[in-house]
């Protein structure tokens, strides 16, 4: 049963639940830990918030499931509008053309022999494959496969807005086009860009001046290559901290979003338009359920869950209900972690089931095959995490 | 075909590998990246020195699977005189247990009713398998599932000896073994001592006083319980970074060393008897391979190996051939690396591969689900990573 705070067509989600799982009825309580959970009711009021942020702003959406790397959801965003899915990697991309996905770009390069030869035997089953591209070699590469298997496919141009990762820099982009466009078998599309040292800032403020002025450098180029780019003219851009600063830009043509759906306490902690001290746009549906299994010690106990199954990167991890008072948990090793009580708590038992919102979700949810899906204390159902591991 | 640096029986080595492999022919240039490389050849030495080792100082090993958490490996191990392996979480004993493996000692508390379950379902499988156990309730609710099954089972207290994470307080520890014997169904085989705070103290000198002294704590709660245990009592202790310290306290009778079959960056980096710089003992057989995905910059460029493929907890990890110059790997999001060149090393290509050694192996392996094995240049086989995700 889903809960009436849901806003969506319940009706539609429960069945894509049960189209996707075995399904379940028993309670948050009778889950063995640790293990993922995902808030369905939390989850559908992120993506509808998303999906009208963009509506009304006339951007599309190709949420990005390096995230949450679940063919099942990324369904669910297709079904709610998004016009597909971004891949970090081509065994993602794989995967999700597997579950039967269109639509997908594949933000990172594609630079090997092995790869390029991979990327031509999906082209079969997924004509409408995006890749960004960023060296010479490779485009001739790809080209060059492209030709031999009497092939063509889109390409955007990945531009270097300052995190220096990936993508060429704005003053070579346009010579860069050229070469692309020489290659025959490629239509450029556009470009895109993303300003990934920018997401985590936490004066709202510095971001939005910052994403600015990177966007800006990205749609002096979008604008000069425009003559050569066909009806339908893409700008990729921006990420979960600075999708409602990106939104603005008329240049954009769609946000590559990703951490919005789940959240985590790293985004948790920066400040938003609304509230300088934290971000209000989304709230975490993604939890991870651990159990107290030593209480031996004054001050603090033992829980299941260490950096095996809460990937340790940016904030501490945040004990539900417990934010910022009572509760603190902290890291214990491996296999294990350590929560914390003050005065205002009493002390945790053996057996007692807490629920954290992750330090980062996306390293997290690679951890795991599954996320219990949840409504309330019920479970509903689960969802695989197909492409869990595809790092490739 | 295994280089003759190997010192092992190789034909015992190549057997088995074929028993638990897809054989394959090919160069470790050939690997898709990333991936996780064992090099066979240093495997099998720190194998066996870690044998030789304990031999000489009579005692048993009962290295921790949840390091590998690869079922072959650990056949491997046993086949080389080990008399089980421990797992940390029952998932990972099951799992052990399912691959044919016996002689299992679960080093984690086992608290809830639905693993209490489990384990009486493993018993039946598994009836030389113990647990550790550090908490009165979880004793009783597991003694009655014993007696209400017909069961009974091998058990060690587990002794905390600073870490603080697990375990009893060794003034409560005799009292605590009285209430384990009163429930009948349990055979007390001794005790566990695992001073984890310890193993990566930077000095040797520093890290053995520290050592001995927690032991010498379990070392008097094992001779006080003596009496009470059986004819081959057990003292389960010792990790890698204390392997040679606690070999030579006498009362220990096994060492459930982990980490020094794969090593890390992490290990490297802590001094040893014979080099207050680096640890000699054992040599990195674990490396992830990644390759040069853009360098369209001036000093790095970016490889394929990030957060989600390289856990991020300890030291960095190492450019093999680079330690120390030349090629630095660095952070660089959840999917990808930097590698900074100095001027001592030509600037790395598109399409370029490296080796890494891991900063810390056991949360990396548990991102992969599969080893490459290698010899030399040559790909031999692989072996599945088939506990990989076993975090309950």
């Amino acid at each position: 049963m889903l809960i009436s705070t849901c806003s969506i067509n319940e009706n539609r989600s429960i069945e894509h639940i049960e189209m996707n799982t075995k399904k379940t009825s028993s309670l948050k309580s009778d889950l063995d830990t640790p293990c993922l959970m995902l808030d369905l009711d939390i989850l559908e009021v992120n993506l509808q918030k998303m999906k009208d942020l963009a509506g009304k702003a006339g951007k599309s959406l190709r949420p990005h499931a390096k995230t949450h790397k679940c063919s099942a959801l990324a369904k669910r965003q297709i079904e709610m509008g998004a016009i597909g899915v971004c891949a970090a990697k081509l065994s993602e991309a794989e995967a999700l053309t597997a579950a039967g996905l269109g639509g997908i770009l594949i933000t990172g390069p594609v630079t090997t022999k092995s790869k390029i030869d991979r990327i031509v035997s999906l082209l079969a089953k997924a004509p409408s494959l995006i890749v960004a591209v960023d060296n010479p070699e490779a485009v001739e590469m790809l080209g060059a496969a492209l030709r031999e298997n009497g092939l063509s496919m889109d390409v955007l141009v990945d531009i270097d807005i300052g995190l220096k990762r990936t993508g060429v820099a704005p003053a070579n982009a346009v010579a860069f086009a050229d070469l692309v466009i020489s290659q025959r078998n490629f239509r450029l599309r556009g470009i895109q860009a993303y300003a990934g040292h920018v997401q985590h800032i936490k004066s709202y403020d510095d971001r939005k001046n910052k994403s600015l002025g990177c966007l800006a450098e990205a749609a002096a180029v979008f604008k000069k290559l425009r003559p050569k780019l066909g009806s339908s003219p893409i700008f990729s851009a921006s990420g979960t901290g600075t999708h409602d600063i990106d939104l603005a830009v008329p240049e954009t043509t769609e946000l590559q979003v990703g951490s919005y759906v789940c959240m985590d306490a790293e985004y948790m902690a920066i400040g938003s338009d609304a509230d300088e001290s934290r971000f209000t746009a989304f709230t975490p549906a993604l939890r991870l359920l651990t159990t107290v299994v030593s209480a031996n010690q004054k001050g603090f106990v033992t829980v299941d869950a260490g950096l095996k199954s809460l990937y340790r990167d940016g904030a501490l991890p945040q004990v539900l209900g417990h934010e910022g008072h009572g509760l603190r948990y902290d890291w214990f090793g491996d296999e294990y972690g350590k929560i914390s009580y003050d005065e205002t708590t009493p002390p945790p038992a053996v057996g007692e089931i807490f629920e954290l919102v992750t330090s980062h979700c996306d390293p997290t949810v690679n951890l795991f095959d599954r996320f219990h899906l949840t409504s309330g204390d019920e479970v509903v159902g689960s969802w695989a995490i197909d492409l869990r591991g595809c790092s490739q």
